[in-house]
C-alpha cells in the first residue's frame, strides 16, 4: 500500500518551496522552483505542477498524492485567491487554486503563511493536541494564526489573524499598511531595528551601532550584539518584549489560548526575546489568565516549517471531509 | 406532539430569571426567584428547580423540557462551575451544574452572561445566520462573547472573551480587576460616568453635571443630558465611542467578524454611542477590513435577552450532540 502524502507549497518572493508530507509530518521529498512573479501566475503554476510530477515519479509506487496545501502572502482561504500581495508582482486577484485545478485532480487549498504555520504547529509541532493556540511569526513583519476550538479562525472574509496591525500607540510609528503605531512596527525584525535607532537618539549609552547606517542594520546583528552585552541591543530586546507581551495580553483576553508560539527570525534570539515578552505578558494580563499561558518556541524543523505548515493545511481539510 | 423547550436561566445578584424557550426563540413561560446568594447554592438550586416544575405543570401536555442553559457571572463552561463571582456571595468554586443534576435528568450547561448573549444573538437575534460575530455588553462593566467558525470561543480554560480588560492605557484608570487602563474603565456605564468627571476637571464648559456628585451620576442621566445637548455629555459620548472603536479595531484584526453587536444599558443611547464608535472603528482598523464590519444593536426583545441567551446556549449544545 502506498503512503498518502499531501504536497505543501510555500510561495515566497524569490523561491517557492514544495515537499511531500505524510500524515505524521515526515517529509518524503522536497524541492523548489523560482517564483518569477513578473511572469503570469499561470506559467508559475505550470512550472510548479511539472515539478510536482517530476518529484513524484521516482516515488510513485510508494507515495500517493491526496491533496495540495499552499501558503502564500495575502492568500484568501475562502476564495482560493492571492490578493494584491505586497512582495509579488501578481496584480489584483490571482485565482491560484483555480489555476492549480487545471493541472491536478486532488483538493487544493490555500491560506497565508502565518495561518499555515499555525496549522503546522497544531498538527506536527509545539501545539500538538492543543485546541486553542496563537502562533506569531516574527519576521520582516508580524504575522499570526489563531486557532480556537481546534479550528483556524479565518473570519468572515478570510483575513482574520492580523495581530501585526493591532494598535500600540495612535501617535506611534508609521506602518507599511498606512496606519500608525501598529504592533509590527515594534515587534518584528524591522521593528527592533527601528527601536535601536530610537534608542541611539534618546540615550547617551555607547553602542557598536553608533557607526552603522539604518539600512545596514539587521535583527541578527542586534541579537549578536546583545549576546556581547551591547547595552542598546539589550535594551532594544527588553523594549520589544515589553510591547509584544503587552499586546499578547490583549490577545489572551480575546481567545484564552493554552499556548502562544513565537516563531521566525526574531524568535531565534531565544531568551533575549522570550524572557521580556513573558514578563510583560504576565504583568499585563488579567489575573484569571496569569501563569496559565505557555510561551513556546516552534517545534517544527527550522528549514521545513513553511512546507510542513502548508501540508498541514491540506491534511486538516482532508481529515475534516473524510 | 409536545413542543420541545429549553429552560433559560439568568442568575443575577438579586433576581434569577427563567423562561421556557422553543427552538425558534419563542418564550412560552417566564418567572423569577430571588437569588439569595448568602444562602448555600444548594438551596438556591432546590428553590429554582421547584420553580421550574411549578412553571411546567400547567404546560406539561404541550411542552417537553429537553435541556437547561444557565448564564451566570464567572461561570466556567468546561467545569460547570461558578468561580468567585464578584456580585454573589458564593465563595470559591460552586459546582452549579452538578447541583442541578441532583434534581433534573436533562443536559445542563452554563456560561457567563455575555457568552450566553452572543449565542442568543446568533440563534435568535441580530447575528442569525452569521458564523463570525462579536457581541459586546455595555453594562456596569464591558462583557463580550466571541463567535468564530459558528462556535463560541471558550478558550483553553473556559474564560475567553474578556475584552473589557484589554488595555487602553498602561497609565490609565484603575479597574476593578486590579489592572490599570482596562477598556471597561472607559467604555461602560461606569466608564462614561468617570469620563464626565474627568471632563468636568479638564474643561471649562458649563454642564448640568457641575452640581452633581460622582455617586449620583448615571449613564442614563448622561444620555438624557446629551439629548438636551449638554456639551460635556456630548463630549463624553464622543470620547467613549472613540476609545471603544479603537479597541474594537484590534478585535476585528483578531477574528474578522461579519458584525459587532452592541448591547446593554449604554448601547440603548443609540446613535450617541454607535456613531462615534463606528467612526473610530473605521479610522483605526486595517484597510482590508474597512467598510466591511457591521455595527449593530441587539435584536433580542429587551426584557428577555438574558433568558433567551441562556436558552440558546442549551439549544446550541443539544443541536451539536443530536
Amino acid at each position: 500500500m502506498r503512503t498518502e502524502v499531501t504536497v505543501g507549497i510555500d510561495v515566497g518572493g524569490t523561491n517557492t518551496v514544495l515537499g511531500f508530507v505524510d500524515a505524521e509530518g515526515r517529509c518524503l521529498a522536497e524541492s523548489s522552483v523560482l517564483t518569477l512573479a513578473h511572469e503570469p501566475a499561470s506559467s508559475f503554476v505550470s512550472r510548479l505542477t511539472a515539478k510536482i510530477k517530476e518529484l513524484h515519479a521516482p516515488l510513485s509506487d510508494r507515495a500517493a498524492i491526496v491533496g495540495i496545501g499552499i501558503g502564500a502572502p495575502n492568500a484568501n482561504y475562502y476564495r482560493g485567491t492571492v490578493e494584491n500581495p505586497p512582495n509579488l508582482s501578481w496584480k489584483g486577484v490571482t485565482p491560484l487554486v483555480a489555476l492549480f485545478k487545471e493541472h491536478v485532480d486532488v483538493p487544493v487549498v490555500i491560506t497565508n503563511d502565518a495561518n499555515a504555520a499555525a496549522l503546522g504547529e497544531m498538527r506536527f509541532g509545539a501545539a500538538k493536541g492543543m485546541r486553542d493556540v496563537i502562533v506569531i511569526t516574527l519576521g520582516t513583519g508580524l504575522g499570526s494564526g489563531l486557532i480556537a476550538n481546534g479550528e483556524l479562525i479565518y473570519g468572515a472574509d478570510g483575513f482574520a489573524g492580523e495581530l501585526g496591525h493591532t494598535l500600540v500607540d495612535p501617535a506611534g510609528r508609521w506602518c507599511g499598511c498606512g496606519k500608525r503605531g501598529c504592533l509590527e512596527t515594534y515587534a518584528s525584525a524591522t521593528g527592533i531595528c527601528r527601536t535601536v535607532f530610537e534608542m541611539l537618539c534618546n540615550s547617551r549609552e555607547p553602542s557598536e551601532f553608533r557607526d552603522i547606517s539604518f539600512n545596514t542594520l539587521t535583527a541578527k546583528m542586534i541579537t549578536e550584539a546583545a549576546n556581547r552585552k551591547d547595552p542598546i541591543a539589550l535594551a532594544a530586546f527588553e523594549y520589544t518584549g515589553k510591547i509584544l507581551g503587552m499586546k499578547l495580553a490583549d490577545s489572551v483576553e480575546h481567545t484564552s489560548p493554552e499556548a502562544i508560539i513565537l516563531f521566525g527570525g526574531l524568535a531565534n534570539a531565544g531568551e533575549l526575546i522570550f524572557a521580556p515578552t513573558k514578563r510583560s505578558l504576565e504583568e499585563h494580563v488579567m489575573a484569571i489568565f496569569r501563569g496559565k499561558v505557555k510561551l513556546l518556541p516552534s517545534a517544527l524543523p527550522a528549514g521545513n516549517t513553511a512546507v510542513l505548515g502548508a501540508a498541514a493545511l491540506s491534511w486538516t481539510e482532508l481529515i475534516r471531509t473524510r
